[in-house]
């Protein structure tokens, strides 16, 4: 069994009947990020994050994270990333000496200086870290029928889900429909960081022509990070809300909600659906 | 129309028809909280989160989080709370100049001083803060009946989700099934904090006779924040992760998931289900 599950004994109630058995729990366990970084004469070790996460992918979700905050813009930037300590939930990633680290981007959702208050304008601006990437692609073209096709794609390979119930996925399709790569985690910004993180190691962004679909609902966050990817197609099986879709007006993404029951909607770069 | 809808024009596509209507967005905006504490001689400001969430309830959500997260234990710790500034997204708490404040609480989550290793036990050991209020209500029973009404009577009342399809919930319940109090936000941790700020604004904690229902999954953050407020029964519309289950295990939480169809699981406490 997948160290992502965790099999318990419950008790199932129906109406007013009731029966022992085994449940299968979608695992979430804390994973501590540290870093190494500075020149040869002052490495410095700091731990700088952690986040509670479904197992396994750690490195992928290690530098996913690290590329879509910002500190790290390329594979070359990083000397290693491994899994450290006996508790399998600390991994370590080693900075090129050279890299200028500026940890104080950690912090822009937490902290601000902002003297003349916070609002979406403003938030768009600060929060939103600059992608290395255009979301280009102009000429990308997707068909309804390609769309529809895509929740039941995601669905069938969700092993963790299936078993758990209890996983967000996020999941990159090829412009053709077939399914590249499929991360599953309790938190869905692990689940896309996951993604964006194997891209990464695998030299592979930016992420222009595939698709992105994740299960739940698309967020702030979920649009930055894939903004900060190169995504230039975003498809979210629930509901997006008002910032997110304001994002993705901004920076020229295309951006479908409620993809669902051969059914979806348009939200900001409707060039890209052919209709 | 509410502050928390927002009208946007979008593309509905239907097989491969499509047409042009209004849709109705859930508003996601962040919030700044800032603090004001310290000696009257040294009054220190200071801002300590900013978090995405759906406007409403501010001063709830302030307070809830600074609750739940072990810096204010009771309403006369705190001078006043109050939106401040002109964009409506930075609520401002005055904290009584005696009260000593330890905003290394706030950094739990983000940063450790952990040598040994991140392990799910350690985790629970390290990140869970001590509740002021024992998860007790020894005597408090639920029936199965009563359990399975509950879903109903939350979609009933859930307004904002009607119309975008785009919020989370979480709501209190009495021992006879009537609602309590209901809050929504496009993150669940904050539609949990306002019910619980709500319920520290009117000097109603601990919440020991109540039942919390969410309308979404139940994390191990989740299952923390109903501890703190002394919530002794837990129902979940979907799963909850391994670590959920073990600290409401651990802190004798009734914790129930999948709570619909007309049926449940009860993954621990099962001795205040009538069975």
């Amino acid at each position: 069994m997948s160290t992502a599950v965790f099999p318990t004994p419950i008790r199932l109630v129906k109406a007013d009947s009731s029966l022992l058995l085994e449940d299968r729990l979608a695992v979430e366990e804390p994973l501590e990020i540290r870093l190494e970084y500075g020149p040869e004469a002052s490495r410095v070790r700091k731990s700088i994050s952690i986040t509670m996460r479904t197992p396994g992918h750690d490195p992928e979700l290690a530098c996913g994270f690290l590329f879509t905050e910002g500190l790290l813009a390329e594979r070359a930037e990083m000397l290693r990333v491994e899994p450290c300590g006996p508790s399998g939930n600390v991994t370590r990633v080693d900075l090129s000496p050279d890299l200028p680290v500026d940890l104080a981007r950690l912090e822009r959702h937490f902290y601000t200086s902002s003297s003349c208050g916070v609002c979406g304008k403003a938030s768009i601006d600060a929060l939103r870290i600059q992608s290395r990437f255009p979301v280009a692609s102009q000429g990308l073209c997707v068909t309804p029928s390609l769309i529809h096709s895509l929740p039941a794609a995601l669905r069938s390979s969700q092993e963790v889900f299936e078993s758990t119930g209890g996983l967000h996925a996020s999941a990159l399709f090829s412009l053709e429909g077939k399914l590249l790569s499929l991360r599953e985690d309790v938190g869905r910004h692990n689940a896309l960081d996951k993604v964006i993180g194997a891209a990464f190691l695998a030299g592979e962004l930016p992420l222009s022509n595939c698709i992105l679909l994740v299960s739940g609902r698309a967020s702030f966050e979920l649009v930055q990070k894939a903004a900060m990817a190169g995504i230039s197609v975003f498809a979210a099986v629930g509901a997006p809300s008002s910032l997110a879709v304001e994002l993705a007006r901004e920076c020229g993404m295309t951006l479908l909600g409620f993809v669902r029951d051969q059914r979806f909607n348009i939200y900001s770069g409707e060039e890209r659906v052919k209709l």
